[in-house]
């Protein structure tokens, strides 16, 4: 059975520029080939997507576009570079756009349409971060419907302060990012694989209404419309 | 087929005080109990849990009694309040002494004792903090060998700055606590039991030994031993 | 003595639509005024920022404008809408162009254009997550060089899970919100007098060469260039 | 003017283990030290602190003295190793029981009793962390009262992966760690002498009943006690 990825790169810098993140990416897509996974990496950068929070910012909005190649994949990853610590504007862009599928739920089931994906991500940086920036993102991906496979995400990072990044300080041979490559690429493929033959069943429209008999009402605003 | 949870709550406060992570905690177990997921509750502070990364610290220790739990359940839930938008430090202390475990891989495969098990958690705070609690220890649950399912953590916080907790907040009747409890116990009863028919087969050993292949000797301290 | 504040409102909403980041910022600015603060509110994302890490990305950008007024004031303020737990990606993207300024230090002192201001942040959101914007925000500002008094942060949000925003649940009347916008008014006045009477005379010009001497170079790439 | 200094070393090990947390701290004092700063180093596991939220838990609790040192000191810093990317369980257990200091508001100004302190933080780790580290514990003490000058962290990490410490690996030598030791050493004097010159006047009584006029009670408790 063949499994497609979609990684996307969530570096500052357009192409052609080169993209240590992409280097990295790079090795862990080249890992996950001969594990039968197709990957397409895309440059978010290099495509017009506005600021915004729906799955469709209008006129000239390239989201719509990369969103449709998620929806086909079994594993979606993000790449990104650590800027002051957190993961890049552009990383936390991708997230903010991908709230626009809890609106988007199957009308059976409610399950998101990243539902049952397999969720991973890459990190480069040439300090510290990298914890930050994978935790929020893997958490945020498994609020989207996607599974965190043990050992989902692979960084290099280089020591205190600024530095060399990746592809300069031949991270290319670092042993840690080389071996968390290797689990994240087989944990990933074995996860997709076995979800594809076993679907969450987890009807979640069911569930909510199931919510709605042992909850109150919302508190109410703090001052009502005449005040 | 019958799961085992362990679920450590990880309150600040010894037994018999009541514990507003722990009455989410029930909730939660309380659901997964129709699921066929029978659950142990521990409440770390009840034990002396000395400091350290060892998963023995010698005489006196308690950890090893609750190690042995968690290598027995198929899935581990960390139950933790927030303090100043931080997991409490009693469960920065589990986490820390789940570090011994990174040196008992299976003589095999290389996995870590806590791998292939389902993990999640449950958030109490009464004012903000839950996706950072939440993410970090969801994170390095799956640095430890645990699978993340979607929608794997419950959470409970009140709005800005202090105020009542959950219990005295009428919380219990919360619809978004009490719908994502119940994903939360639906997806981790579905993948625990998928994981125990489908054990991860990724050899970390293997890979390990693949990667050194291919990688340099990490960088040599800076200054050498005569300096 | 009369102040400056800019404050940099990070809401993805362009003008003219209303951001309840702006409401919550418009409180705090009008608290300020008479304590003798003059505020400019810049809602960003009306302007071209490409994303990057320098001070001036070329033809078309509107950065140099915006980072004019901030070397201009005496106090910086960061307002931001969390996203996922995180800062917005607005709110990153402009953290990521002032990295620019680490490179205009005073050819005397060295010190930052940013050195020696006041920071704050204002944080707004419907769930979770201000601890973490507002750390990250308020530590990267620090870097940057800017002074952090006490209680320099104001934020609001509402309980857990999604809900209504700070205008329309009433976050106007919001005891710990209003008292807090109080302490960030009062402190950032104090210090930003204060500092303007008393500039920091650290030289980091001559810590970074007295550094140097008790230092050794940076650990070299991994492999050489031949290899 | 002479200044004093506490520094709460929150590594794991209890003396006489070498802790690599303090050898990056005396580096820091060492500097303070011709500055007219007198530091005083507390390895905090050397006591008995008791978790909890409040100045003092009973009989046998060590951190009423430890609290002592720090009303009595000028500059309150906190040194930490990372763990799984987060602060030591010792640090913040540290910022838990300093909760309690919020309740011992001055009875005219209302300041806490950290108010106007100066404060700073120095961080070590063999991998990754630091940012995460230092924002959360800044952004902590600067609620408590302290002021965060400009470069008021301190760090070392490795580069990606566990590896050696600050001391196997010659963090000594490190130029950027002692860059900003350096940066830190001098700001936090600086500013220490310059607010012991000029208190913060805010009055938080004063502005938070002044709040109370344009506020509403929170919010209700969900359901009442008939319920």
């Amino acid at each position: 059975m063949s499994l497609k990825a979609v990684v996307l790169n969530c570096t500052l810098k357009k192409s052609p520029k080169p993209s240590h993140t992409e280097a990295l990416i790079r090795k862990v897509t080249g890992l996950m080939e001969p594990l039968g996974v197709e990957s397409e990496i895309v440059r978010v950068v290099d495509h017009n997507i506005p600021f915004g929070v729906s799955s469709d910012e209008g006129a000239g909005d390239d989201w719509p576009g990369i969103l449709d190649k998620l929806r086909a994949a079994d594993i979606v990853i993000i790449g990104m570079p650590i800027w002051f610590g957190v993961r890049s504007s552009v990383a936390q862009l991708v997230i903010e756009r991908l709230d626009g599928t809890y609106d988007e739920g199957d009308p059976e089931t409610g399950q998101f349409p990243l539902y049952g994906k397999v969720g991973a991500c890459i990190v480069t940086g040439n300090e510290d971060g990298a914890h930050d920036c994978s935790s929020n993102t893997l958490f945020n991906l498994s609020h989207l419907g996607c599974v965190i496979p043990p050992n989902s995400d692979c960084y290099w990072v280089g020591d205190a302060g600024p530095g060399p990044s990746y592809m300069e300080a031949g991270g290319d041979k670092h042993m840690y990012t080389n071996k968390t490559a290797r689990y994240l690429a087989h944990n990933v493929a074995f996860f997709a694989r076995l979800l594809k033959e076993n679907p969450i069943p987890t009807n979640l429209k069911q569930l909510t209404e199931e919510a709605r008999a042992y909850s109150e009402d919302e508190c109410p605003p703090r001052h009502g419309a005449g005040a």
